[in-house]
């Protein structure tokens, strides 16, 4: 049942789901740097066959690629995190392989995994010590990390924050784990199904991911630890507290940590992905003043929107970087342009390699003249967008006409900036090549 | 931290959102029929003032409508259950009799609540006690519930089914709890925020809702109890069991008792809504033979893409029902048919009543000669389809050319298909009134 308090951190929104873009993050404080080695563990092992869905979570599409590639990235990123040992169930190796491969992963080894949890865990413990044994011909204990993370591949929100907060705490308590306030009272049962007794919630927590340990310790608990633990275990933290003597250290997460179980936690991941990608937009006019003008409007209708748009005459000189920072663009074209303009800026993105990890959306805005008539180009940026779209990249048109009645302007530039912010949100792959009107 | 094991719940999509499409529900079963007086309250106290965030989360609004709008029609749609007492906080008492009357729900009576959740819980109680009373000058005992069944406004996906199972075990029992195996690993804590120990997962639960009770039982507990009891306590259960000695029956409810905690929750809300309105469209032809074999094409390509199309040449005689319980339609135009058949269409669909609670969908698909120009319309459908968003219906436009080139043919109605089920299936109300092109 549920108390009356409301989780503080609940409703706001799990906060940026960091981009790779690097010019974009917020500055990275000193001291979120680390001075031992860390690697990951990142177990994917299940094979969906308890769940009667044919894809399990982990390898679940979200806007055209696999969940556990978010995840990968989310420690791709950390720059003081070495590698990442996703195990997989045998099956899946190939799959996990060709994700790797697809999505440019550059940390990441792809070790089998065993029959249950722990035992998946262990092997990829294991092959952290011989990496770099195998690798270079010395000792395995050189390069060993000193710290291991282990954490879910279901749960690909996790911050550098975080991460830093369990490497260090692992460091010098041997073991730590995110813990998280329990969101239901946990009662116990009798053996006929009635109630027993309710847990008074301010003394325990629910144990959550990531957890971090030194190496010797989580690897000195799965040496000891029994078949039975192997079988049936759950819990990494109580292996360390059983097998060494060691006490985690509990560190309250972020709700960003949740994991995505059910069908619709799918959907919520995807809402804070699009999100997380359609806050801005870069708008390039070209430099001529009737786009200009255009542009500055749309700046203002799209800021009521919460779409924030930089304005640029062209991509030439530092002006380059939205190329490679920017998820979305609007190009204005005043009066008969033509769409070899679109078709350049479209190679130059491409040149960027920027749509691998999400789809890039690109508008293009058309200003015509009050009586240019209905253009013959629906068929022509319907193929470009075609075109395009195998290489993800999202491309949608939007027509409005001149206006010199300031009010019927003005709506036209509103539903410009409406329909603009709607396709970034939605990135409708089914929509691409529409010259929709405003 | 997480077991391996998967929840065989977990993934599967939570069970159709019961439309309040008499029609479209599945036949019910004899046996859920219960033969005594239930009613439910439903605490919608939060002020959202801890949260941070303006508006509640039951007040959220999700495809236009607020969260506990949508709860409310899940009990109103039970016909054995009579009334449901909404507890709100004493500033959104006018904002909750306004949403009331504006999604025109019958068996709602708003309560004011008190400072604790427990508090909310007794007025409402109370106020079930004194209904009758106040309203007939009878004995206060005459018409009471029999059981009262406790909510949240936040949970908006609660079945008939379960809530059937809950009011049998509460009359039975005197009390009864919906329960839901632990997500994560239940750990207690030192004071210094080290690990003490792990629960054994097998044995605990989480308390979910709705819980059920005899009035008697939750009436007596509520006198009872207590003003430490009011003020810090979170279980009624626990109530029950501590001052009438009910051990309350615990019964394991579906994934879709889920409450919506987070932001990423209204996505998830939303996602599951939208999924159960855009299984199915109702395709009309006008008997055209040109209308008709675009029509049956379409419904093969959209069968493809998991959208059912119901094909008939009019609404008159039987399918008028359609009128009433699709939420999605397709008009079919051939050759120079004109926008006056769709608006017809719409003013059948207005007289209808049926967009108050969804927001519909009108898409309308327009065949054209192959030597067709484009048409000057696109401001003729977009006058139209503002004037009927105002009302709550989504009109879009769909245009193809005719082909005698079977694979172009194809091509177009795939695309068509793809399109519809896009705008089906996102609702978008910034795309309303375009001519989109297949």
């Amino acid at each position: 049942m549920e108390d009356g308090r409301c989780d503080p951190d609940g409703p706001s929104h799990p906060r940026a789901f960091p981009g790779e873009e690097a010019g974009r993050s917020e500055p990275q404080p000193a001291e979120l740097r680390v001075d031992f080695p860390v690697s990951v563990v990142l177990p994917a092992g299940g094979t969906g066959e308890r769940t009667g869905l044919s894809t399990p979570k982990q390898f679940c599409s979200v806007l055209g690629r696999p969940l556990v590639s978010f995840t990968v990235q989310a420690f791709e990123r950390v720059s003081w995190i070495q590698s990442v040992v996703v195990v997989v169930a045998k099956e899946n190796m190939e799959l996990m392989t060709d994700i790797v491969q697809r999505f440019q992963h550059r940390k990441v080894r792809v070790v089998a995994g065993g029959s249950t949890r722990h035992r998946s865990i262990c092997n990829g413990v294991l092959a952290l010590g011989e990496e770099e044994e195998e690798e270079e011909g010395r000792p395995a204990s050189a390069d060993r990390p000193k710290v291991v993370i282990i954490h879910d591949a279901v749960r690909p929100f996790v911050e550098e924050e975080f991460l830093y907060k369990i490497a260090v705490a692992a460091k010098e308590h041997g073991a730590a784990g995110a813990i998280r306030p329990l969101v239901s009272t946990v009662i116990a049962t009798t053996s006929e199904g009635y109630l027993d007794h309710s847990l008074e919630r301010g003394k325990y927590r629910a144990s959550e991911m990531p957890q971090g340990f030194t190496y010797n310790v989580i690897h000195q608990a799965y040496q000891r630890c029994t078949e039975s633990d192997f079988e049936f275990g759950t819990e990494c933290l109580h292996l360390a507290l059983q097998y060494c003597g060691t006490n985690a250290k509990l560190i309250e997460g972020p709700p960003t940590l949740w994991k995505v179980t059910y069908k619709r936690d799918l959907a919520a991941a995807e809402s804070i992905i699009k999100e997380s990608l359609s806050g801005s937009a870069c708008v390039i006019t070209g430099g001529s003043a009737g786009a200009v003008t255009l542009a500055d409007a749309l700046q203002k209708a799209a800021a009521a929107l919460d779409l924030e748009l930089d304005v640029v005459s062209d991509l030439t000189g530092d002006n380059g970087r939205y190329l490679s920072e920017e998820c979305n663009f609007i190009r204005v074209s005043v009066n008969g342009s033509c769409l070899s303009e679109v078709k350049s800026f479209l190679m130059d993105l491409e040149a960027a390699n920027r749509a691998l990890l999400h789809p890039l959306v690109v508008i293009w805005v058309r200003l015509c003249r009050p009586d240019e008539p209905v253009m013959p180009e629906p068929a022509a940026i319907m193929d470009v967008a075609s075109a395009a779209k195998l290489r993800n990249i999202l491309l949608y048109g939007i027509r409005l006409h001149q206006s010199k009645d300031p009010e019927r302007w003005e709506r036209s530039v509103s539903r410009v900036a409406e329909i603009t912010s709607a396709l970034i949100r939605e990135r409708s792959p089914a929509l691409v090549g529409q010259l929709l009107q405003a």
